[in-house]
């Protein structure tokens, strides 16, 4: 069996970038939340997103889709930047993002929309500097 | 303006196949809900699957991460079908369930699964005929 | 302080009719469930629904839209046919299913007008004898 | 088939007020949301709101219903000041919003009945203007 | 019949403290809100809480679970504190928030967990001096 | 670290009985829903049941309440046959779901109470043999 919890932070490195994932995580202040995070890395990208059978890009998508669902909104600002990490473009989040209207509601899709246009704001000025 | 109950029908028709296109829609008993298609076919299928930025095959997961999410089981019974129509692979339809027992709970995903598994064993079945 | 679980009874009755009212309280099988409708009849019909400020119309088709986007099906059934009875139309519940689409997507209220539908039929064929 | 973009924009302005409008609309920042803003507005304001079936307050006291139950604050915000726009009571909403408590539980109707109470407080100000 | 008002009053006072209780109940201001928080007192508080078969600490944890899934994180923070007013301690709160991200997924959970910190860090403090 | 798989197997034999865990897992007909039982078992019972900080009749009765609230039916079916092998009462689990009225509304109580019911006699009818 590997270990969950190292190959957990590798994909979550990747995903978000050594800046967010050390913010959120290692210089994170001590607590539970810090306690589950490290539980959730290594379940959700030690043992679930390694999986064959679906490219990176594709695990972003499903994820902006079921967070925006979900209106878990702070997980949504994350994973639409991680998105963008693996190469996902703004056209296919934010199509992803309208089609949820359909099968949601406007409501969840104008929210999640919001956070959306937020983080491709923040990644453009970062990209330009 | 283009004729969005046209277009629909016609995206409706390519995602679900016309046998099941005639059973839900052109042979349903008149109601209520009938009338109810039309109109989403005409919103869903007709002005939103027709945009650019999306593959028929990414429109098609992130309904099925949606609906899994959702637990609304009739209309993922259809779009997993549909997911399959359009060249989207039982494991990444598999794998997206999978996923989302990470962003809305096992449950959810189990429940999810069941009716995929038996959409796989019946166009499975289908298509050895 | 009014007794709530004789408010709740008559205004139960009123609603959904004696019939069903007596086939889901008086004649129901003991058990916890029938306990906790009694409950509930004493909340929801002895101290919320007897409060002025709403007509007896005006409730049933805001629970309408409340349980077509819960998905609460077996409520759903219930309430419709209480609406029915209460003076609402077929034109107003159907309406209102419809526009819950807007809110919480299409698959919610295409689960809810199948449920609608069949009311209609039962109440009409019950008028017709 | 009539311009749904403009119906709903015809819609849109009667039910929030030309000043909102304005604001969310017209002269809000270019992005991704205000494109959604456009097909929702086509969709809701263009396509369902205008059917026939419902009057604009039975349509307005249904959208808070729904809102309420789906815990979508800034939506609610707007549409508890749409409708005392088209004629419903303060009285008409909190009971309503009070009726929900049975349906989704106490702490959605609280925390839609926050906002409704600054909704309340925000028009009256307004009026006495 | 008992007077629910008054039996709720004393639950609510003993889970939250009369400080929070006066803070939100009697010195709130005027307005629809606290109507429904005097409802739902006397139907929480009155009519459930004294029911025997449970524990305040079972109530306490099971409403933490409930309020973990549904993401009502005002509401969240009261009971938090209340749970540790009554004795559950903060492991006992960690591990079932921990335990909801299995049934409602990690986002669920991760969100609580944050308000669960905030408490502890709280009551923590405070208990100081 | 531990074998999660194995010791997530023998968590859920004693939860769940070895003849439901053999008909669900052993015996069930191959297919993703199985590999999804799989990992969840391995997650769920192997990861996260055997942490510290609650006894499993907390476990069982926070199972109980998050799957009242989500409406998760066949998962709530085999924790409350759960719980009453952990040695939970009758009495607790239907205070739980009755509790969950008040933060998820009445029609999920109702709902999860009719399954409780059924449990409870299957149950009953078992243990007179």
């Amino acid at each position: 069996m590997p270990d969950f919890g190292f190959v957990g932070e590798s994909k979550a490195r990747e995903l978000f970038g050594d800046k967010r994932y050390e913010a959120t995580r290692t210089n994170a202040p001590a607590g539970r939340r810090r306690d589950l995070i490290r539980l959730a890395d290594s379940v959700v990208f030690g043992q679930v997103y390694p999986r064959p059978g679906l490219t990176p890009e594709q695990r972003s998508l499903s994820t902006v889709a079921a967070l925006t669902v979900l209106g878990q909104l702070p997980q949504l600002r994350a994973h639409v930047t991680g998105a963008l990490n693996v190469g996902v473009s703004e056209d296919e989040i934010a199509e992803v993002i309208t089609q949820m209207a359909m099968y949601a509601g406007f409501p969840a899709a104008l929210n999640a929309m919001q956070v959306a246009d937020e983080c491709f704001d923040a990644v453009a000025t970062e990209r330009k500097k």
